[in-house]
């Protein structure tokens, strides 16, 4: 049985799926003088990687040794893809190995995965917050787009259940800030899904929305509407609609996967955004102050821990 | 009867209400070269306008000579505040003036204010469309922070109707240019309001309800739960909620001088966030992705016309 492993430079890191996160972590690690080993459907991404040094050894294939030979194996996976995953070659996974992923939800994939590892395999879960949006680019191209200072100042949550050990809470933690994340936070599962319903998916659905209710409301508003729109729009607008350029088969999988915290989370936006839209409708301007005022002095918090 | 006016450097403009707007028209056209006079509230503002020498003359009242002198005067006032102007100081204007303004809605004012002035007196309503939150700044402070450079690369609305003169409105567009405005554009005051409504109004009401419902919701999540939120952030969070530190007294009042525009606006966009809602409610994934998809078509526009 493999010692458990500590997170010195003759640790040797799995990196299953090298996507953007997947590939930034292998190049990050590599950069700090680990041992890195890729598994990635794209040949093409293994050559780049070998070639460039990132990975010593990689393969396409799921295979045995590498996954033997890893003390800590990181899944960037979406979610839907690392259950699968796990179900079918998780009992290749040794006793004594550190599993973790960059999934972001927690719910449906902590407990699960959990379950179905081998007796002597842990897995901690964790979410890196950061990313770019790289709608329509190639699998190479999206690996290429990965760079190894992409988690300077990001927030990186760590999500343990009581299956885990201290131990394996310290070496994840460890990970996060060895990755170059600005900071490290530890969430229950429960509170994770719940602030990023709040945090990440409501807000990338009120960007649809409000790019789809453009032209007056219609789908069916012309390209020239549009390009006009785009036209006349000031910063605000800019900022807020910057994230409804959205990858809609990892995005509407990430809303399903935290389908009940996001659809609360929805409704009490729309409670607050009625309450706005009714304060005008009566010309209630006591009541859009108050809100108005309860935002800015939120809003402060913001500014005050940017990065 | 003073010559109606060209935007030749030597014709004199008078600025009302040296604000944020206001003090940078200022600051921008002296620094062009033009005569510049003020009237403004606040003696500090008089005395450092007139120190750095960024106005000729200016006074804290509203000085008859200092109007008659001018052929054009900008106001850079709040819609009320530059009605109650209008109303009680219109006739000191002069014939052979050019006015204009810098108020973000136009149905309650444009027609009123051209129906108060006097005879030979021409309004030419503009909306430039830029800014900076400055919460809680004194007047000076507020004065000081206008930059003739603030302009830059921004969009500059020149708002007409059939009272005006192509004169007038080349004037006022050749105004816009020389501000140093990226792209300035003619809209009718319907298209504006709408236009307004739909950008820059429908946005602030959403920045402000997503901050009022954090903490699930509650208008008394404590500050430690605001504080924690914070920490966990991620940048489309912090994007979407900039314009969620708002001036209550300012964009009340807009909200309310553009109420129906603004109305319509919100509706519209309930309709669109109630059917993602609803999709993600029921597990419809095709209809979520169909969201998605048409969001990221119509952004991509948002991005090539960027500046």
């Amino acid at each position: 049985m493999k010692q458990f492993p500590n997170l010195i430079p003759d640790c040797t890191v799995l990196v299953v799926g090298m996507g953007l996160i997947g590939g930034a972590y292998a190049k990050a690690l590599s950069e700090k003088g680990y041992r890195v080993l890729g598994i990635t459907r794209s040949r093409e991404v293994i050559d780049e990687a070998l070639r460039e040094g990132t990975i010593a050894d990689g393969d396409t294939a799921v295979n045995p040794a590498l996954i033997a030979e890893a003390n800590i194996i990181i899944f960037g996976l979406y979610p839907a893809v690392l259950l699968d995953w796990i179900d079918q070659n998780g009992h290749l996974i040794t006793p004594g190995t550190v599993v973790t992923d960059v999934t972001g939800v927690k719910g449906c994939v902590v407990e699960r995965v959990q379950e179905m590892l081998p007796m002597g395999v842990e897995f901690i879960s964790a979410h890196p917050m950061a990313g770019k949006e790289l709608i329509g680019s190639n699998t190479l191209d999206v690996y290429c787009a990965a760079t190894p200072d992409m988690f300077r100042g990001a927030n990186y949550l760590v999500v343990p259940t009581d299956k885990n050990t201290p131990e394996a809470i310290r070496l994840c933690e460890q990970l996060g800030r060895l990755l170059g994340f600005g900071r490290v936070t530890r969430l229950t599962v429960e509170e994770h899904d719940r602030t990023i319903a709040y945090l990440s998916q409501l807000t990338h659905a009120i960007a649809v929305s409000l790019m789809c209710c453009a032209g007056e409301g219609s789908d069916t508003a012309s390209d020239a509407d549009i390009a006009r729109l785009s036209l006349l729009t000031g910063d605000s607008f800019r900022d807020l609609t910057r994230i409804a350029k959205i990858n809609d088969t990892m995005w509407s999988e990430l809303f399903l996967s935290n389908r009940e915290a996001l659809l609360e989370q929805m409704d009490l936006f729309s409670e607050r955004f009625t309450a706005m839209r009714d304060a005008l409708a009566e010309g209630d301007s006591d009541k859009m102050r108050e809100m108005m005022r309860l935002s800015t002095t939120r809003r402060n918090y913001f500014d005050k821990n940017s990065r």
